[in-house]
């Protein structure tokens, strides 16, 4: 997420059941969300099917509760949607990472400016 | 950094600068602090000793002024220690991750209710 003078905060969440949720993953939810499907996600983000496929089944199997529903189709299968779980995760994710760019902008200020050579 | 029960965030930083600064350099630089050499801290992160000194190069040469001051010494190299804009970035790194970490303290809750099983 861009922050002042253009840097950018990325936030990985360390789950204690030993789930990590980062960028990648929240990005292929945001995308299979818009797509509708799981092959559609994976053509925008330029990820091979079954790589976005064995991210979801691994989202839905470490969360305790289906996160993306696929519903069954052809050849790159069918439809698939956020559950209610999953556009949580999504929506909670983004909090942190907006919670935290606010909240650090004044050390990040102070970080980007120790990459300025000194007068 | 641990968080509400157990939860820990990460935190990568890109500065517009196109300098990426992320767990493992910061844990290098504390460990060069408190080891007095690049040796000594490449020993505590069992890292090698050309690795830890070529991340100090690229740390060195990526911001504006050198991160760490390295003293000539013997074959594995003499003492280091960190000029003051190196802690300056280990300080601030620690304050934007304790700042997202206080932040984001309630929707970090939500994600990892989000991992139990519903009743």
């Amino acid at each position: 997420m861009p922050a002042p003078g253009g840097h950018r905060l990325t936030i990985r969440i360390d789950l204690d059941s030993g789930v990590r949720v980062g960028p990648g993953k929240i990005a292929l939810l945001e995308a299979i969300e818009s797509a509708g499907s799981i092959a559609g996600a994976g053509r925008k983000l330029k990820m091979s099917y079954k790589r976005a496929w064995d991210l979801v089944e691994e989202l839905n199997r470490n969360f305790g509760q289906p996160l993306v529903l696929k519903a069954p189709g052809g050849a790159q299968g069918g439809g698939a949607q956020l559950t209610i779980s999953g556009s949580a995760l999504v929506k909670h994710y983004r909090e942190i990472e907006q919670a935290a760019h606010d909240a650090a902008s004044r050390p990040l200020s102070e970080v980007g400016r120790l990459t300025q050579k000194p007068d």
